[in-house]
């Protein structure tokens, strides 16, 4: 049944969609032996206003280099 | 408590988005014998170019179809 | 594809599981007018320390009820 | 690693969004006694029309209410 | 920053799960050309009373299949 | 609404996961501004064998440590 849900910031096109979800299907299939047909992908893209490490975001990460260099 | 994430390709009208909510509040409530006002119901839509079953989407699936036929 | 993921506080038994696993089914199919077989039901379950609803758990809420009566 | 999703309805601005980032962040940190860099987060925000308390969205309750009232 | 979510069946080993990871991590490092080092996965594990294609879990399947023939 | 999962690895105790929820719970509140009773947490805990970064789980990068120290 694998049903696998990425998290991606938004900005990839379709042709990089298409092939991150067949290398990821073949890789879940391979690794654990069932069918491709069994794996299901979910894409879901986030805006760099709706990702957050250590409380900041990309921009705000980017701030911060800025400064301190 | 029960909170469920409902997944589904865009292109359903808010009519619809009604429809099923209020249906599957009704079965949850009815099925788990809890009170309808503590189902939670979140819709995330999802474009074409984000749903894969066996490494394709919807348009790549209809096109391996079509060279098949 | 409707993928639909549960979350429930544990203690549903299996019969309860399939019982509100067929009739969401039957309600997603029936309100969005698609086929059962694209149905796809994931159910998590979590213990009560695993859920708050405004910052307390089900045992917190119900020593809180006890104190205030 | 602790890794959070948000849900929330769209209408919050990017500086609420940072707010609170930054707010869980030092939370989760503190409470957790993890690194801050460890921590992740992850907003998806929903339409009104896709989020549903007892079957109905927020415009479904507001008129309901206006009706009884 | 892709975090992929992998929704699978209980029962595979701890090899399996560290194969699995190794290989969706180098297909979506390769695919979306971004450093390993960003792609986190997260596992989950389904119980069979925990996982519905039609309404239906695994062993209903079966029973489903051994009935019509 | 804000519905917020949270995923952390396990052996965290119940006092530190009332604590986690209680400050979440405070600092999404009054960032968003919206009542406390509106927040819901869901807690996963998962497995070590089950959270991979760079498709390493934590025993794994501590073996790739010790071997480059």
């Amino acid at each position: 049944m694998p049903i696998i849900e990425m998290h991606m910031l938004e900005g990839r096109t379709d042709e990089q969609k298409r092939r991150v979800a067949a290398a990821v299907t073949k890789a879940v299939s391979e690794a654990l032996d069932c069918g491709a047909e069994t794996v299901r992908i979910l894409i879901t893209e986030h805006r760099e206003e709706e990702f957050y490490v250590a409380g900041l975001n990309k921009a705000q990460r980017a701030e911060l280099r800025e400064r301190q260099s």
